[in-house]
């Protein structure tokens, strides 16, 4: 019985959280489970045939055959086919769909074909371009590649049990271990000038065994930060990693960066690396990260910006930066449980994730400005198509992120409507049901369906600041919930014990620290873990820099296409006097003491922007 | 007697203005007399030195000579030498310096020696690069160069009568007559990338009755639009002059092309050209100038941005954009006398011009933000040191820009302190006493010398929308003071008649189109002309972004070292909390019934930001 386990910590010796397997959770909630539907039967099949269209498929067939026809594209294309191909893999481990699982077939067939004997493969370095295999690390993505390609493999392996496309990947990866690493062992000093490798590497050392896996995956941390690759801070070479202060340069590339060391940190515990990892996180969440979650405020270098340069309408906030984020903060988690990682990582995934994917499942968004005039759109697809088949493969994981397991009990880190059967470190099973309308209620209900001692750490968001509550069986629970923890509930439980959480969910008004001076008197609104927009859509004849927020907030239904009911906010705003009063003047004199004036505005989930007709949206409001 | 006019138009066809020379008037006054003495005994002698340690004059040695050693610098450097040569002979004709009239000499002497026998002179193009000249029009600035050489020689005549500089930069001119034109005429297409040298050709007529150099400034114009310099934007070329919408590309570039169509105008009457300029100042006051009068929101390509698109941090704004729409402002309004170009005219010098200049009189900006944390600093001199003999060159004219005549009368575009002696287009001469402590006070005394009958033009200020008062010895004028226009008084003057104009000096709150997102919700404070900002200087412990405006303001004087007592403006304010209270946190829930605190806030002028130690500085404050 295959057991798709996303991140496999279950035998790593510095975690407390071991993960569950994708197909142990049954999701039926009001956001996931729709987008993972959309994802399984639109969104993949539609990526296949972009794939197939832009000819990143081709490039296969070409690289198996005589190489006639130029190489389409750019030179890390391979990358999208193989995290389209591991997004498969996830999706068909959560549920059938025979359509995508022939296309998976088809894949792994143009892959095998095209591996060259040595197991090397990429195929924009193959016939006229032979001779450059490996010949610039920094610019060129082989080891970005073939990351991806080993994750494919272990996703494929988790997902089917099938061996084919792993011993694929494992030749590559045994080139790759044999060819980098320090010159004293006769090896090729060399690191990746695009993360992600690591990852893999490690990943591959969990399911296999396989020591060399790890080291050459911790190689690549420590060769960095020596001049291998120019010392350029775009790809996190100016400084070792152990030495880091702060997240630098390329955003996605920092960040896989991190994901990666927390996955070697997992298996060698060391202080060093966590250390780094602490500062680097600090750094993120206190200077650098858009209130969405969304990271890398810069077009140029794709960046980081300066601390609290966060500008709203030309944020890059790539959709793979938050992607990336999530899965970093997802291995913070199972290192130690702490609830800031699960906190953050939910408010990514519904408010900096989820916005980069169109309602219809087939247009992306690769740059998240969160204030627009309505000229940014979602796109069918992109030259550099990597955040496409991100989002697909983090949809399709979604399952596997609910819960994890400790040798004590179950944790419960997102409230989503689900059904699941987990197994304890100790073997024993727990059957859980949840019922929630969870993002837009906050009452959920939790079912224990068969008997058995065990603890349920449950997370109190830290978004939630007071009045979180808990019943079992209709008692009051008589621990602290503390914002920003889990609460452990210990019990030897009866079969159909119910617990009860309510997490009070009003609109909360967010600002932002002074010095990220675009946001100054302005803030953000928010209901429970969903981050709002104004859109003028819903806010006619206002110009959404005119709207002065003022006194209270209150919430209502509010219909979107595929999502159902969503909950949107409304509120009272002082406006601007409309653009006709203007004389297409540019400036003028005005009274210090102006007449205010009431207009009724409304809110809808920051994640939903930019589905309808074209138009300004606003994150940050004045008030 | 030379008389040194600026704009020539004495005997142009289609003005209603005619200027004064600058030795008409001796200024007095508690700005520009004081800049203006600095520039006379201190920049100019340091920019001359400037111009020796960085290469500049060198080159000139270097062009006269073998060759030997390297050309230095940009290749546009023999530009900022005659920018600074014509800023010198403007001094030297308002006042005596022997210290640059000397230098004066030594650079004429410079220009002499390295002059080619066909009359070109560039001293980049020499030796190794000789076989370059006119190889790439759009991207070289030969023209521009010229252009300069040029009207640095047409100051020097007019400064002092002689005939040296002119006759060496009219070898230049009749070379570039005889090389650019028509293929028909068996010349060779081609025009400047960088506008520059029509102004300058115009003048040349203006001063020799030489046609051929006004047909080549039009044809210059005219053979914009047709693709000589690869249609570029950047550069102008996009569309035919005379089809213009808008102004675009390169800030500076557009708007000498602007002056130069204007002076072409002058001349031809041209309604096609009039028409074209009207629509591009309507653009330009409407839809893309900085509330200080600044112009070219981008770094990228030195341009104007798109409409309404002004940020005020990222501002570029060189303060050579602002100096090329005073310059262009002026011509306008020696077409027509609308005083709306003349309260542009001043509004820019105050706070766009000046702004470019320490009070040191050593120091320049380039770019001018309305917003910074203190990072950015006037500079000694730059690379491309366009700026600091611009702004020399401007302040060395500024005389020449108080007063115009007309065939009936006196204008009065500027109020500033001064003694002027006019000579009227019928020959009648009048002696005007200016007595006002202008810009500081809106109270100015005008008497007239002798007697005579003349009208006096008095610009009564668009930005005086109420309660301008005009008293004649001490009796109310009857007519109307409209703002925005010149009021008219015509009267058989006696001597020693006195006017009292009376401009009311409050502050005022100024706000930008709703357009202009990211000014939503604030106010730019101005006091009679002047715009001011809010220093971390005066603002000690408060965040400046912070600061939301409230209810009054009022002014006291302040001190300035330079400058001595100017108007400081006050207000009140609430302030946002201090950082200390975010514990490190980049975003917190915030009540929306914040409970108001009262604190001071102190405005200075924006020309003299960034003189004391370095600390934020803001423009727009919220309200």
């Amino acid at each position: 019985m295959p057991s798709p386990l996303i991140v496999d910590t279950s035998a790593s010796p510095h975690v407390r959280l071991r993960p569950v397997p994708i197909n142990a959770v049954k999701l039926d909630d009001r956001v996931w489970s729709l987008f993972g539907r959309m994802n399984r039967f639109v969104s993949l099949p539609y990526q296949y045939r972009q794939c197939e269209t832009t000819g990143r498929l081709e490039n296969f067939r070409r690289a198996a055959g005589s190489g006639e026809g130029e190489y389409q594209g750019w030179f890390f294309n391979d990358s999208d086919v193989y995290k389209w191909l591991e997004a498969a893999c996830w999706t068909l481990a959560g549920g059938e769909n025979a359509s995508v699982a022939k296309m998976v077939e088809t894949v792994i067939e143009l892959i095998a074909a095209a591996q060259q004997p040595d197991g090397y493969l990429n195929t924009f370095f193959m016939f006229e371009r032979a001779e450059e295999r490996w010949s610039n690390l920094t610019m060129f993505h082989e080891l970005y590649c073939a990351g991806h390609l080993i994750q494919a493999a272990v996703a494929h392996h988790r997902a089917t049990g099938r061996e084919d496309l792993l011993a694929m990947a494992r030749r590559f990866a045994d080139l790759i271990c044999e060819t980098f690493g320090p010159e004293e062992q006769g090896k090729r000093p060399g690191t990746d000038g695009h993360p992600e490798i690591e990852m893999a590497l490690v990943e591959l050392y969990r399911l296999t065994g396989e020591r060399r896996y790890l080291d050459q995956a911790q190689y690549f941390i420590d060769a960095r930060g020596h001049g291998l690759l120019g010392s350029a801070v775009y790809c996190q070479d100016e400084t070792p990693f152990r030495e880091r202060q702060k997240l630098a340069g390329h955003a996605v590339r920092a960040l896989y960066l991190a994901a990666g060391a927390a996955d070697v940190y997992a298996e060698t515990g060391e202080a060093a690396l966590r250390e780094s990892l602490e500062r680097q996180w600090q750094h993120m969440t206190t200077r650098i990260m858009y209130v969405n979650g969304g990271l890398g405020a810069r077009h140029e270098g794709e960046a980081f910006g300066d601390d609290y340069e966060l500008p709203n309408d030309t944020a890059y906030a790539e959709t793979c930066a938050a992607i990336a984020s999530v899965m970093w903060n997802w291995r913070m988690l199972l290192l130690d449980g702490d609830a800031r990682y699960a906190d953050l990582m939910e408010h990514t995934l519904f408010n900096g994730v989820l916005p980069g994917l169109s309602l219809d499942g087939q247009h992306y968004f690769y740059v998240n400005p969160l204030s627009n005039d309505g000229q940014h759109r979602r796109q069918p697809w992109f030259e550099c198509a990597c955040c496409p088949p991100n989002l697909a493969r983090v949809l399709a994981q979604m399952p596997g992120y609910v819960y994890s397991v400790s040798g004590d009990g179950v944790w419960v880190h997102l409230y989503a409507q689900n059904e699941a059967r987990l197994t304890l470190a100790n073997g024993q099973v727990v059957g859980l049901k949840q019922r929630t309308n969870y993002p837009w209620d906050g009452r959920i209900e939790l079912t224990v369906e068969e008997a058995g001692e065990f603890s349920l750490f449950l997370r109190i968001p830290g978004w939630c600041e007071t009045g979180a509550a808990l019943a079992i069986n209709g008692q009051p629970f008589a621990g602290a919930l503390t914002p920003g923890s889990y609460v452990e509930v210990r019990r030897a439980w009866r079969a159909d014990d119910r617990l009860r959480l309510t997490l009070p969910m009003t609109p909360r008004a967010v600002e932002s620290h002074p010095r990220v001076t675009n946001n100054a008197g302005r803030i953000a609104l928010m209901y429970g873990p969903i981050l709002y927009c104004l859109e003028a859509n819903d806010n006619l004849d206002v110009h959404l820099d005119g709207v002065v927020l003022r006194g209270d907030l209150y919430e209502s239904s509010f219909f979107i296409n595929m999502l159902g009911a969503v909950v949107a906010l409304h509120g009272t705003a002082t406006p601007l006097p409309p653009e006709s009063d203007w004389d297409d003047r540019l400036y003028r004199t005005r009274s210090l003491q102006a007449a205010p004036e009431n207009i009724h505005i409304t809110a809808i989930p920051y994640f939903a922007w930019g589905n309808r007709e074209p138009g300004a949206m606003r994150v940050w409001l004045r008030v």
